[in-house]
């Protein structure tokens, strides 16, 4: 995850896209083959290998079998660039969104819908029987005294597995920095917690995840929207401007992979997130439950991987690559580690420790990476295909963004398209959408649905795609 | 659970008190056999066995092998009723407690600590064992779809397991009221939350748990104390005052075995309660971690159990009487159980599916109240057994609660000795303790402490008392 490494591949990767764009390289044409780049660039075959590999992420270029990799056609591969960073007014907004949340999402879990506005993938993607030995095995081994002796601060065996997990990505974090939490959203409600008093002024995403806007309500807090490109993330300029024009307590973003977008910051980007935060010592509470789930060769490095000053929140968890229903999460807090830790402590004590346990032995056993590739390959092939789906069957004129990882495509329809309403017709199909109402304090993207396409090989999703899609030509 | 059958074995029970208090039974008399006093009352054995055993946890007779019930010495007897009632000032608090309780509490759970400060009995009074197989089965024979599709609200077959139990102790739910949490501590947390908003006002016991006052602080609420008597707790008139004084947001009680003096409210100043907190339209948020402790024969009835208007928001968990480490409580939370869930929802998602389906299967084996009955027992045995030990070992002068369940004594040493002294004396003979200082807002009984006292046969806990006993002598 070191960002010097990402930098060359990405650097390599974003010259064969301008030569795409430029049309000095067309559509069904071969790319050079591995060992001439290699030879051409004077780098390693990994680096290409990685190029590459993000190109076919953004639908750039396409993988033949035994054969090597050629431009695609272009009408995808711009589709998606034309999708604009939203204008939000910049001003505080009260947030009053649980209710609506709550409504129209209440039906996701509906055994008979399908659940397309769900934010889970499928669950034959996850390895619950290895996870259920694990948990035996785990807790029939431990004393009892360990059981009732269990810190706030989780089980120590699987915070040393997740900082070295970090190590390992180049993010290296104090002995005491990790707290385990019920969830991602519970480090994430934490953490908000931790840095803000009722009243302050928080900075979030355009659009934003609707949990974000939740937790801000429940705290009393106030939302300012900055403008939010849907491939490149945060803009940095504008929120310069935000931050000079009013105390900020905090921000809350998604660098890599941000729901709804599926936006990935680039590493300079978020290095110059990082830096521009600490200058005004705003802290950065990261969101970054998606960033194992990339679709390109390399996890992306976190904001937290340039933090100096102790001021990145990084949140994370197992619940979307590994093991939902387990409910563990953690914050990695910096130097708000120990307001963190207490606030745990009295507000829920302490995490299961049944779920610890079963994942500490499940990381033991060394499965987890394997894991994460089939399940990275399983949600990349099937983006290809709900996106095929998508522009075959959804009005002219809609828009759809193409993520480089996570499992979300995000679609701006024609301005005509009510997208609530389309949401209730879908329902009365037995189709959920989260529609874009969620996705914003003051309820903008009226004409704009996420669409959760991490169910591969269900044919129920490819109908419901479908359906979706000429429910759309009449709303 | 019905408050007419504890009325009759209470009042023959509390006949009898009279009794040995005005000196008609004395130190040493046998009391009437179970039948002759079956005959002479008109009672079932049952009622008399009762009465016998409350008495038994009063410390005012004492049961001998084969042979019957006998009064007890009666300077024990008396020693606990000498405890009175502490006078809070009536005043609203902002709460700042929490740094202290992190700090005085954080060494409760080394391995090499005698935890008498812990909140949590001895390791193995719990059935580990059995609850690590019923994990392991109901992990693996679990459909991953339900795993992902778990509602925020909990498990469906734990939720209709736990409100059979509500209505076998003659407390009927509404379909939806329950909402399973990490442990009662969120339930706590949530409730208190969906009652309440930043500046209000909340009371709570004098003293109080020191984890109530940790959430009045997070949540920014001010506290107010009610008198608080040690034996039947909360006192009804002073209450009355209070709410007729100023706007209440919220009460926060244990009417069942109060954390830390070990009270029990008599059914009829629970309903007393229920009622006079209608009136003012002031919703009870009850703490019931307890309950199932109780040292007589049966369960007392919570405050819930005399509910009519939804007001009352019942708390509970697995906890302290199962299942610690599982983190899976619940919030029976009236007509705010909606508000509860959503608040659940955005602050953690869902609790912890493999803990909650262990004790799912768990319980519908069949053995918890077979194992309830057990650690009654034991935790019963004990507290005479520490008792003892109290009374031989500390100053004279102390004063000590003879609670009817739990495992906390609640200790008032001699006014001279300075109680957070002795906790960090005791703290350098590896012993904790829970100084009085922890529970309330302003810091007052400065010369008390709360003692765990679940740990039978554990020689280095009788050690340990021994030793404080000592140390208290030169503080």
């Amino acid at each position: 995850m070191s960002a010097e490494r990402l930098t060359r591949y990405q650097q390599l990767a974003e010259e064969i896209a301008d030569g795409i764009r430029a049309g000095l390289l067309r559509p069904g044409e071969r790319l050079p083959s591995v060992r001439q780049t290699c030879e051409l660039r004077g780098v390693s075959p990994s680096t290409v290998f990685q190029a590459y590999g993000q190109l076919e992420s953004q639908g750039l270029v396409e993988a033949r079998a035994r054969s090597g990799f050629y431009v695609r056609a272009a009408k995808r591969a711009t589709r998606s660039t034309t999708l604009q960073a939203a204008k939000p007014s910049g001003e505080a907004t009260p947030v009053a969104i649980s209710e609506l949340v709550f409504e129209l999402l209440g039906s996701t879990r509906d055994a008979d819908v399908v659940p397309l506005g769900s934010a889970f993938p499928a669950p034959h993607l996850f390895p619950f029987e290895a996870l259920a030995r694990s948990g035996a095995r785990a807790m029939r081994r431990l004393p009892a005294a360990r059981i009732t002796g269990a810190l706030t601060a989780g089980d120590g065996g699987l915070r040393q597995t997740l900082r070295r997990r970090y190590a390992l990505h180049g993010v290296p974090l104090a002995e005491d920095e990790l707290v385990i939490t019920n969830g991602a959203m519970e480090a994430l409600n934490l953490c908000l917690q931790a840095v803000t008093k009722p009243g302050d002024l928080v900075v979030v995403e355009s659009p934003t995840f609707y949990a974000a806007l939740q937790a801000l309500e429940r705290l009393h807090l106030k939302a300012v929207e900055v403008a939010t490109d849907p491939r490149e993330g945060v803009d940095i300029g504008a929120l310069a401007v935000l931050l000079e024009r009013q105390p900020v307590a905090a921000c809350w973003f998604m660098p890599s992979f941000q729901n709804p977008l599926g936006a990935l910051m680039p590493p300079e980007r978020k290095q110059a997130l990082v830096e521009l935060l600490a200058r005004h010592r705003v802290p950065l509470i990261e969101d970054d439950v998606y960033g194992e789930l990339h679709a390109g060769a390399r996890r992306p490095p976190p904001a937290k991987a340039f933090d100096r000053e102790g001021g990145v929140l990084h949140c994370a968890s197992f619940s979307k690559c590994l093991a939902p229903g387990y409910r563990v999460g953690w914050a990695a807090a910096g130097r708000y580690a120990p307001v963190v830790e207490r606030l745990k402590m009295s507000s829920s004590l302490a995490t299961a420790l049944p779920s610890q346990l079963a994942l500490a032995d499940y990381l033991a056993q060394g499965g987890f990476d394997r894991h994460l590739r089939r399940l990275r390959e399983a949600l990349a092939g099937q983006q290809q295909h709900a996106l095929k789906l998508v522009e075959r069957h959804f009005p002219s004129g809609t828009r759809v963004t193409r993520p480089l990882g996570g499992y979300f495509l995000w679609l701006e329809l024609p301005p005509q398209v009510d997208a609530l309403a389309l949401h209730h017709k879908a329902r009365a199909h037995h189709i959920s959408t989260a529609p874009g109402v969620l996705f914003s304090a003051d309820r903008r993207f009226t004409h704009h649905l996420r669409l959760n396409v991490g169910h591969p090989g269900d044919p129920r999703f490819d109908g419901a795609l479908r359906l979706l899609g000429e429910l759309a030509h009449s709303v």
